[in-house]
This record gives C-alpha cells, structure tokens and sequence, in this order.
C-alpha cells in the first residue's frame, strides 16, 4: 500500500511517497522531493529516489494544480517512476496548520473539513489557504483520491482551559476564536510516545516535557500522553527565541512600536516574525552561523544564545511546576538533534531537579544524555513529522 | 526629622507623613491621606492622623499645585496639623514609575533627573506625567524643598541581558529603549530582605522569589539579592494574569484584534489593560468577588481562579530554573497576604521540590507557611512601599 505525503506552502510544496513494508504498519520512503517557486519565474520540480541520482527539471508551475500534476507524472514516468500508475496510490496525507478547535485528531477530508479548513484560515491566513490549495489540486486531478489531514494544532487539543485561554474579555475566546492552540503537535506526539517506549513505562503513567527546536521552536508539557500545555500560543509566534520570530513580549510592545515608530500593523507583524529571534539580536537567522559565532565570542551572538537557553530553561521550569515534577525531557529537530552546547547550557541549571547530565553521551547524542542514577531522564529523539502523516493517513485508510 | 512620601497619579494623590523615631532609622506615620478628582469636579482632600478622626474638605483642585498646597494646608493647620510649619519637612520622597535604564536606585531631584523621567515618559506615558507633576507643583510651592524620586524600575535593573532582552532587532533596545524593565521594584525588593532577615540568613546567599499579588501582580527572582529576572516587562500589563490587565499574550494577538476587528490602537491597549485579567474572564475585577464566587462554583470564576493560579505556578516553576534551585517564596501584597485559598492552590504544584505546605498556619497566615523540614521555605510578609520610599528618603538626606 502505497500513500504520498504532503505539504504545500504558499510557493512551495514538499513530497514523500511512503509504502508500507510490513503488517504492522512499519514503512519506508519510496522517493521524495518537490515543487519550488510556484507561480514564479524559474520553477522547478524534483524527485528523488533510494539509491538513484536525484532527477530536477525546471517547467512552467502556474498554480498548485500544475506543480501537483509534475509531481504526480515524475512518480508515474514509465521508465523512472516509483508508481505504475496514479491509482496505486491508496491516498494522500497532507499536512495542515491549523485545525482550530475543529479538530482533535487527523481525519479523512470531505466537504465539511475543507470548510472548517477555511474557517480556521483567519487564525492562520499564511497557512491555511495554500495547504487547502494542496488539497484542491488533488481533487481536481484525481477527484476519488482519499485524502487525509494531518493538524499541527491536534495535539494540543488536550489542554485545560488554564492553558488555553487568554486574560482577555470572554468574548475574545467565544466569538473570535482567540486562544492557545499550540503547533508541532506531530513532532511533541511522536517523540513523547517514543521517549515512553525507550523508558518502557506506558506513557499515561509519565511526566514528559518536549523541546522541538528547530528554525520555529516550540516546548510541550505531557501528562499520561497528553500534551496539557505548550509554549506557541494563537500563532507560532509565541513561546521561545526562534529563527527569525520574536517569541514571548510584553503584548503592549507591538502596538507602543505602531505609535512610537509609525509603522502599519503588516510592518510590525513582519518585524516580530521575518526580523526578529537569533537573526534580530546577532544578524544570523541560522544557529549554526549563530553557535559559530558565540564560540568566537561575538557580543550579540552570545547574547542571542544565552536569551535561547534560558527561555528553553524557563520553559522546562514552567512546565515542571505545571505538571508537578519531570520524568524525562526530549531534545528533538534540528537544533535539539545537533546542537550538543546548547543542550549542555540548557541543562546546566536542573541539578535542583536532580538531573545528572551525561557528557559523555551528549556528545554523541545519547540517545540518553542523563547518567543512569539521575531522577530525571534526559533523550535525544530524532523526529519525523511526515513518517507520522504517512502514520495517520495508513490508519485512516485501513479504517 | 520630617518626610512626606507622595505618590501622585493624573487626578489623585496620595501622601504619608513620616518622622523618624529613633537614630537607627526607625520611622512612624503621622499622618496619611490624598487629595482626589483633581482638574474634575467634586475634588477633596483628607487627612488622617493616629486617634484622630479623618478630616475631609471638599474644595476646587484644578491642578495637581492646587492639590499639594491643599495638603500642605491641612498638614500646616495650626490646630490640627502634624507640622508647626512647612520648613519642619527635611523633604518629599516621590513614587515615580519608570526610571528606565537612568535609574538603579533612588536619587536626589535635581534638572537633569526631572528631563530623565521626561525622556522615560514615552515608556509609562500614563504614569511618568502625573508623577512629574507632583514633583514640579511642591518645586512651584517650595523651591528649596529637597526632594528624591523612588522608582518602581530601579530594582532591576540588575537583570542580566539574557532575562531583559526582547528577541526583537537589537536596534528596537539600543534606540528605541524596549527592553524589559519590570516594576513592583520597591515592594520586590523589600520583602525579599524581610525574607532574609527572617530566615536569618545573608540575603547575599539566598535565592529567592517574590510574588507580589495585588490588583497588579508581578513575580521576581532574586538571586543573592539581586532581581535576576521579573514578570512585568516594557510596561506593566506583561505576566500574570491581573484584576484588568491581560498578562502576557502571544505577541500576534493585539496585531490580529486590530486587524480582524477593527480596533485602534487606543481601543486594544484599553481592551488589554482595563477589559482583560479577571474582569475579563469572569466580570469581577476584585480577587474578593471573585474568590466568592469560585467557591460558588461559577464556571467563569473558576476559570479566572485557575489561570491565576496556574500563571503564577508556572512563573515560580521558571525562575526556579532560572535560579537553579530555590530557597524561598514569598507571597505580598492583598491577595498575596490575605487570600489563603490562592496560596494553598499555588503551592499544590511544588511537591516535587520537597515543599512541604503547612496547612495550619496558612490558616493564620503564617508567616511562614511551610512546615520545618520542608525543602522550600514559603513566608508571607506584609509589602510596605511608602515606607521604602520613607527610608529611601531618609537616607539620601542624611547623605
């Protein structure tokens, strides 16, 4: 059985194609690749396959349903194509930004879920809409494709009220939809639930803090499995020191930098999302240009790196007081994956906690980084969101 | 020795006479009270002195002179008044809000501080003004007054960058001034010396956080004596939850309100700051109704009492990581002096770093509400502001 997974952004789209290998639902990548500059001079679509030489060709991509159509005729060429023909294709699972409060859990998509899609599409209006262009496309070129949605909000869905709302009037909640959602939802729920296997406790008995930490970088408090607190709140915005977003400020600061500083509100949105984070404090939007620099002992890269690891240490702190005591704490994406000082400062301020760090073992990525004996244990757990859309979408299909 | 304490607002004043009693400091009110609806109509001032009854006057202030010569007036009255004459006052102390990063302790006023808190103005421009008019109107009646300005800034102005640092452009700190600031300082500051004094330890080898819990509310981290780290940010509407204020938000939200709902800037910030905290959630901005009402179990009090407690669980849990490991808590001000239920309910969270809560002598408000062999100190203490700024005063005119 074969399933493609997708996501497409605004001008990009990005593909695997998964086939399950075995009954009990384990499964491999087939190829992977995808659509770039669509609607834009110079697009391009590639493909890439185990063990082959990875195909690019440049072609006229004018909207989604173009782009979809290359991808689709690369996986179907006769000569090089992982598919025989489009209908081996048993669905597709596309990645969704935000599901609002509409949805718990991924779901085979109809009429309604396109329209809740849409609605939810004001919460998140960069998202939302070229995601639903993904999904458009598909149905266009292959009207009886089974579909499934894959919500990063999902798993956050869990939360109390405490978490989720705001100190706002009510209404901002009950008519306009103001509240926490939470991202990465598929990232926090599948390392939480690998770090449970490689304790060998059932996850409904642990205490688990997550810390994905990528270019966009988000923290999650599980309690028996689920995620009861996380730190990106309506948007991704929120939460810790990010690439190029601001994370955390005094909520009067955007509007104080709109009348001090007469910028509109697109300006000032821009300016905590596209200028802000590592790339606003040092000028390197990327940690390893940023690591590359503290380690040189450059002022504002050390000042950006000291202000990411101790938002992440607040964030651990928080949520160890919000769950009343920590089991074990995962290190997960890019930066939690690779970047072994910033883990070691991280933890440097847990021996309350009794946290013995292992740095031996950080340095080649543990996967355990804490020693034997400490009361909480520490893991480095690779993620891989589109393993768990292809994860979902199997499930969904084989009912 | 005489001195007035003043803490002036855009249409209310509030004074407290103080004399100092003893050599080693020591100092008692003579005589509280305030001048109110200055420049409104229906404007009064009253006085109170120990085992007198309040005198009260309603008469014409139209300005803040007015007001303070009023309250000279009465504090001058040749048959009721504390001072024989206005020249028996050593100087006035002043509140003042916002010192910005010109003010890391209490000072004399003199040009060059009265155009510091002008230039800081843009920062608390709600609250600077009216205190600058308080200074200027006593300078007007008494040129020679000696006067000091306590701000509610100075306190920490120890944080490191790490904890004041926004993750925005560096040049919205170094030009535009935003930065955290965190206020409450005075308060902060001196119950964490009670604290210490209390636990009989030097304040030098204790880490400490103090929870400042009124009708504004912020947290500070205190690491041998120094703020390390506060709740309140550029502006006091960041951290907790309040009676009115928000607390913190995803920076995206009043961006989104503007945009989505088509507010003015004015109409957000006064959403944010009088519409929100628990008046928002529950349409009670007193903790007493709504207290009263959680007890009751009415679902939006229950929800307002939650997340207020829940937001100050998760700042201790923070600056506990932030200060690796914590000996003691501390809860001031009303709510935190006099509401035993949000204490307990605070405290619930912290088994895991071996707090053990007192049931009994929260009852009676401790001091010390955490039992002998508890890990974790927890103490209340009585916030005394006015009198910080008594002793500021005091000391910078004995020199």
């Amino acid at each position: 059985m074969k399933i493609l997974v997708i996501n497409s952004g605004s001008s990009s789209i990005k593909y695997k194609l998964y086939e399950s290998t075995a009954t009990d639902g384990d499964f491999g990548v087939l190829a992977q690749g995808g659509a770039d500059r669509i609607g834009i001079s110079g697009a391009s679509v590639d493909c890439k396959r185990d063990g082959k030489e990875r195909e690019h060709v440049y072609l006229d991509l004018p909207d989604h349903k173009k782009a979809i159509n290359a991808i689709f005729q690369m996986l179907t060429d006769p000569e090089k194509g992982s598919l025989a023909r489009l209908s081996d294709l048993a669905g597709v699972g596309h990645r969704v930004v935000h599901g609002g409060e509409d949805f718990s859990k991924s779901v085979l998509i109809d009429g309604d879920v396109v329209k809740a899609i849409r609605d939810n599409s004001v919460l998140a209006p960069l998202h939302n809409p070229p995601n639903l262009m993904g999904i458009q496309a598909v149905y266009e070129l292959v009207p009886d494709m089974k579909q499934v949605a894959v919500f990063d909000t999902a798993t956050h869905q869990t939360m109390p009220p405490k978490a989720y709302l705001y100190g706002l009037p009510k209404t901002q909640y009950t008519t306009h939809k103001i509240r926490r959602y939470g991202f990465h939802g598929t990232s926090h729920g599948y390392v939480a639930q690998k770090a449970a296997d490689q304790l060998g406790k059932p996850i409904e008995e642990l205490k688990l803090i997550t810390c994905h930490l990528g270019n966009g970088g988000s923290i999650t408090a599980f309690d028996g499995g689920k995620s009861v607190d996380t730190s990106m709140g309506m948007t991704p915005l929120a939460g810790i020191l990010m690439g190029t977003r601001c994370g955390d400020l005094d909520p009067y600061i955007p509007l104080h930098i709109m009348q001090t500083q007469d910028m509109t509100i697109d300006e000032v949105g821009s300016l905590m999302n596209k200028q802000g984070g590592l790339l606003g404090l040092c000028g390197n939007r990327d940690m390893r240009d940023t690591m590359a620099g503290y380690h040189k002992g450059l002022e504002g890269c050390t000042q950006a790196i000291e202000k990411f690891v101790y938002e992440i240490q607040k964030y651990i702190g928080a949520y160890t007081a919000a769950l009343n005591g920590v089991d074990a704490i995962v290190f997960t994406a890019g930066i939690g994956e690779n970047e072994r000082t910033i883990r070691k400062m991280v933890l440097e301020n847990f021996c309350y906690l009794g946290l013995l760090f292992d740095e031996e073992a950080n340095e080649t990525h543990g996967p355990v980084i804490t020693k034997a004996e400490s009361k909480v244990t520490v893991l480095v757990i690779h993620t891989d969101e589109e393993k768990v859309i292809a994860a979902d979408t199997f499930e969904i299909l084989n009912g």
